[in-house]
């Protein structure tokens, strides 16, 4: 039986990542990987899970193991509005859905708000998992560029002007961007909320590693300058408590929470009611602010020997952003090198990155890389970077013979 | 901000379900409720998965808190193919992906598969969270009867043929069927195999309740019949462990399951990698075999006390199925009620169940009900049917005045 031509539009295009297939190469034990995106498992509260597991188990069985509500746990809903205040952010327990990760936010944000050709706004780079989301219900890209102080707002405003229909979403990881590890200036904020209104589109932002700062001054969210409930906002604790949890939750306007509830219920019916009750009694029991704290550090102290160990390393003409928080962070080699191409040489070398044309949907960054500092440890980390310097001076020197 | 008109074609049509508001109302706890499709909370192993929880974050944190491949834990897809050899299925691990709940095995078989106006048929009545996933994609609807046999293939034959295109699914649920509790005889599945190849569709088979059954010889899967990869398969954790989890399996064809998880990556990334580890050691331990057969007890007898009750307590005019298994029956009174209308007067009374027709998607079935009769006590099903006699009766004496 065949199945490919059953398949719906919107499935045709849909096709294996190849980064997908590249962190299935770099699982290999002996490779120093800084491909993957995933929190040190150092940072994982093991102990207290089980303990209070079992408190759950003891006290709230019925409850944690039965169907729950599509929009979650409510004393889950109520803290994450609480935990959101301190990005800025005026919200009560109705503006709050508990989702499967961000992930199934970004998917049911589409779902709700893209037909076919729609015009999505992405950062260049962007975060792949969002434009997976998105491309799955056939809107289509178009990117502007970011520097420094995050998505550049007079390239938005002229990119939109030069459009037939302003875009019905701008998707933004504002807050040290996954791949580049900038953050976007309160400044930006600011006007990108002016540029929705003034031209009527929604501004979906992906928050996952807000928490995680290790140095710098807090900026708002852009949610914070929302007056008008066009903001759809998603945080997750997959960062501060464990991503095999999968919970996340997305904050929006009322109106809007009621439809994303109501697509929410024929995707997965209810988020685990079970993970939900862990959390909440981990958040309930103040485990979580402390917890944060011990993992800023092992984070910060992984942030800063890449960034010495790039400084010593990495030969001359390679560039890299200095990210105050996250876990990414960007770097840059000479034009004339092809990352993509020089991934073999590197496995070779047994280190491993994502080359960044993977996150442009227009095939640029041809020369740049992202660079996962949470992850190995701080000697793999020294090594890793060591190694890779050696493969990129391999690059320079073929170049020039 | 104005949100209706910047909603997706697809988000348009979804309405909050009537259903979902019966259930909140239904929630006091003076109500004795029939109308919910929930698990008894006597039958879950609330000891055992505290248990395992401390087992599992004193030997395998690490994996259990990190995110896990979007397929799935493989020791659970291997147990998953094990675990459905008793349907008589032949799977191996490749053909299996672990889902958050059957409910996104509907949804993201429904995203590969539908475009707007492909022609799904569907037994009426039949679940609603199926019929949910598949109107998100904007899919029509065809329903073709079901007897005491399950779906009636003379008559899906009939549809079949006066249709422009052969529909491009046929979705069932083919033992102790939600919401009328019947079974599809071995004669139907293996027609029902032919009839697909004859016209060339797609079965999606839904057996969330095949390892409850009090009675009766168990029947094979209609995927036991499929040897050209045509069917579908999904079964769930929820009725024999936990729904709070959200834990289900799909089986499909390996070309099949290659495009399921590149759908299911971009919308939730992975399944809950936690809730997996203890699940399978759960199983592995060998707990769940002694846990079903413990739940078989229970339920038998709720369903006996149910069939007594009605005996007992429905007025003439009324009949109802027999299940051999599941959770729920189906009722019918006589024609000149409208079970929906009545459901005001049943509150009234402290009891609910859910109206008939809002399975059926042609509005038919207005004299029926769905009666779950897993989760209430044995008192209150004797008590809530012998209210709900007392509301019908009121009903036929009123017709009859």
């Amino acid at each position: 039986m065949e199945w490919e031509s059953r398949y719906s539009e919107r499935a045709r295009g849909m096709k294996a990542s190849e980064i997908r297939e590249l962190l299935r190469l770099t699982q290999q034990p002996d490779i120093i990987s800084f491909a993957g995106g995933l929190p040190s498992p150092e940072s994982f509260p093991t102990v207290d899970i089980a303990e209070v597991t079992t408190h759950i188990m003891l006290t709230a069985a019925e409850e944690a193991l039965q169907y729950g509500t599509t929009e979650g746990y409510n004393r889950l809903r109520e803290y994450c509005a609480y935990w959101s205040k301190k990005e800025g952010i005026e919200a009560t327990m109705d503006n709050v859905v508990i989702t499967s990760g961000s992930q199934q936010g970004l998917d049911i944000v589409s779902k709700i708000l893209l037909d076919p050709n729609d015009v999505v706004i992405v950062e260049a780079p962007s975060y792949l998992g969002g434009l997976g989301a998105i491309r799955a219900y056939q809107a289509s890209f178009t990117a502007v560029k970011m520097d420094d102080e995050g998505l550049m707002m007079d390239q938005l405003e002229d990119t939109i002007k030069k459009m037939n229909h302003p875009p019905k979403l701008v998707y933004t990881v504002p807050t040290f961007q996954n791949p580049a590890g900038v953050t976007m200036i309160e400044k930006r904020r600011k006007k990108l909320v002016d540029l929705a209104h003034d031209y009527d589109f929604v501004i979906m932002e992906d928050n996952p590693y807000g928490d995680l700062r290790y140095s710098g001054d807090p900026v708002k969210a852009i949610k914070a300058f929302d007056d008008e409930g066009r903001v759809i906002y998603t945080s997750t604790f997959s960062k501060i408590f464990s991503p095999g949890m999968r919970l996340a939750w997305i904050i929006g306007h009322e109106t809007f929470i009621r439809k994303f509830v109501i697509a929410k219920q024929s995707t997965d019916l209810c988020t685990n009611s079970f993970v939900q009750r862990i959390l909440y009694e981990y958040c309930r029991r103040d485990l979580i602010e402390n917890h944060i704290n011990k993992i800023r550090e092992i984070y910060r102290e992984k942030r800063d020997v890449m960034l010495e160990s790039l400084e010593e390393y990495f030969p001359e003409g390679c560039s890299w952003t200095r990210p105050d928080g996250g876990l990414f962070l960007w770097a840059r080699v000479p034009e004339y090198i092809d990352t993509k191409v020089m991934i073999g040489e590197a496995i070779k070398e047994r280190v491993a990155y994502v080359h960044g044309a993977a996150f442009f949907v227009d095939g640029s960054g041809t020369n740049t890389m992202r660079l996962c500092f949470s992850y190995a440890s701080n000697e793999k980390i020294r090594e890793g970077i060591k190694r890779l310097g050696r493969v990129i001076e391999k690059e320079i020197k073929a170049h020039k013979a």
